[in-house]
């Protein structure tokens, strides 16, 4: 396997390429392992500046639009370019608001999916649901349908997984899933069809934050996965279970239930200070801080931690309190360090608060995410070329004559 | 989108490596479109001389396995490693044919399952099916579980193929899925599954050779993609999935069918001349013919030839004389150009005299690949490297106030 030490990551290396027929040469493979840092594409979706602390969706700041828009504004802009107007924005939304039924099919098969699915977890049945539903609807390969219609087959998929998700958890169990609600927007709803009741507006309005803040965040390993798969010109339902696929792969991240499992195992204040020292001193990692790419402060976590604030309560409090802790415990004993919360620790708090099942903060994610790798998927259709790198043989010399079975 | 002449692939080039925080620099991306020709990995599991008209697995020619061995004891070389002996092989052979029953969950899952992808074909079918049997079957993250765990967890999702596509299948028909056979090797099996009768052994025969042959070949887009998902630690089932996914493309390849309509949009001898001319000088491509890397004959089509002509008949003399005459039009209005069939061609004209339904070549297909996937699968977990290029955003400059709705 390739190992490339990860300083050589950050300079510019040069990458043996060589044509299809000549991947045996003997030249070492000296690309980035894992291909760290290398660009593959141009995208004008957005990015992440990890020494500034800041992201964006197309031009605009991420929280900023979390802090202004509601998610279907902020869908629109990712998938058509622009924010809509009000009119625009409301014909948007009501467009997209008859998609969360289910088509028929679909719904008659969920108990099964539900019972075949239940231990391996929300992700799973999500995975076999969306691909299902993919085919129940008709999905065309990207290649054979016109942008028009690829969008159409995007915002089908990404208006149903809200109802997918809770039909799914509430089958799990026993209970009848919520009919979807036309009337409220796409976090309401979603909290509306998990629980059987309308949420109040500052838990609806927290969801939407964080699902806003969540649609997208520079070229992870799940878009990339879709955008592959595009390359191929297979469906949309293809490209986004292979996303959800890489999503549930531990190595991914998009995990805010670990950063409250750290909460529960400290427990008491008096018990941050020993248990992080401890855990540090024993080179582990903490859930919850620590990001590949923010040199600074999160700032998802900044808005999350904002919004937990904004309701307050001793998890809030304790919350806090294990974040300066840590952060003071860093800094004494890895000190040059720039360790911060990252975005799981305080959406794990906010959805605690709002009333979701820990089980269902990983696929509250994907609900949110959805709709950055159908962007990209989109984006990606627009390429005619299938993205297919090439592997370098280093086994034994062929041909060796094939032995007979004695 | 990135352009780069096919010319440069052939060349070393010099691809922009830049760390994550620093993905919006201004050089431009000079790393060949779809990362054509770059090398991201090392594998011991096989490669094409496209020059030399030969692939290999392991340090074995594919060719000669096929025409010496069962598809259990390839299956096993590439999952192990080395070839087994008789005894080791019938040992492979009889731990992996119980694993051809469905968990009951999945058997009772794929009625709703069949008759919601019903128009969407197979493969969206199998998508579906062994997204739910890797739930089921309780597979676990590539991270958290041993070696030997990891190559279990293949053996039960490849083993079950052919049990999910057969099934899905009749159940499309109205048909009662057929309980697989132990006592039947893979291919055999399969086939009885699908008819409901036991094959003769020629047809079974020449049905496993063409599997054998299938199991993997070079570094195509699903292996990538599958590798890409086992990079995030995610589990078989996710992988496999995206890969399914990934082979459903049109890019991808892989549709022995669409050579076989060419046949029958030819029709009869006389109207070979006229009809391949005129798509020759339309300057379309005749389905069957031509491949990316090999410059040669496809060492498969030469083999596929000689089983088909084995049995001999009608459409073999009919494909016979298409061939000749193809190469001899493209040699006419095409010099210089090396253009041969590929594995397409004669792999229709087999599966058509073995009796497999056209719409069930591709998932054939499926049911070999699914074996060199898992193999890069087990190979990639290996690696604890997450696959995570890079993106370089090109939109206008945020950040750009949020306008307020209007």
């Amino acid at each position: 396997m390739p190992n490339n030490p990860a300083a050589t990551v950050a300079a510019a290396v040069t990458a043996t390429v060589t044509a299809p027929t000549a991947v045996t040469a003997a030249a070492p493979l000296d690309i980035p392992r894992g291909l760290a840092g290398v660009v593959v594409t141009e995208t004008a979706l957005g990015d992440v500046r990890g020494q500034e602390g800041f992201y964006h969706y197309r031009q605009y700041s991420a929280v900023e639009l979390a802090r202004t828009r509601g998610f279907e504004d902020v869908w629109y802009l990712l998938v058509h370019g622009e924010l809509p107007d009000r009119a625009g924005g409301d014909a948007f939304a009501a467009r997209v608001a008859p998609l969360r039924r289910l088509p028929d099919e679909v719904r008659a098969a969920l108990p099964a999916i539900a019972a075949a699915t239940g231990p391996a977890g929300p992700l799973a049945g999500l995975r076999t649901a969306l691909s299902l539903l993919g085919a129940a609807s008709g999905f065309r390969p990207l290649y054979d349908i016109d942008p028009d219609r690829r969008r159409a087959d995007t915002l089908a998929a990404c208006a149903a997984v809200p109802t997918l998700l809770t039909a799914l958890y509430r089958l799990g169990r026993g209970l009848e899933p919520v009919e979807p609600r036309e009337d409220l927007p796409y976090a309401a709803n979603y909290l509306y069809m998990l629980t059987g009741s309308e949420p109040d507006a500052a838990r609806a309005r927290a969801v939407e934050q964080y699902l806003i803040s969540t649609i997208d965040h520079g070229f992870n390993a799940s878009t990339f996965t879709a955008r592959v798969i595009a390359s191929t010109g297979a469906d949309v339902a293809a490209c986004l279970v292979g996303a959800v696929g890489a999503l549930s792969g531990p190595l991914h991240g998009g995990a805010p239930s670990r950063a409250l499992d750290t909460l529960d195992a400290i427990g008491t204040p008096e018990r941050i200070d020993p248990w992080i020292r401890a855990r540090v001193l024993a080179g582990e990692r903490v859930m919850g801080f620590g990001h590949a790419v923010y040199r600074t402060e999160d700032p998802r976590s900044r808005m999350l931690r904002d919004i937990a604030q904004g309701f307050g309560g001793s998890l809030v409090d304790f919350a806090v309190e294990v974040e300066h802790r840590v952060e003071a415990i860093l800094a004494e004993l890895k000190p040059g360090r720039e360790l911060h919360t990252n975005v799981e620790f305080y959406a794990g708090v906010v959805m605690e608060l709002c009333g979701l099942p820990r089980e269902m903060f990983t696929p509250t994610f994907a609900a949110a995410r959805v709709v950055g790798w159908s962007a990209n998927i989109l984006e990606q259709a627009q390429d005619s070329k299938i993205i297919r790198p090439s592997a370098r043989y280093v086994g034994p010399v062929p041909p060796v004559a094939v032995p007979e079975a004695a």
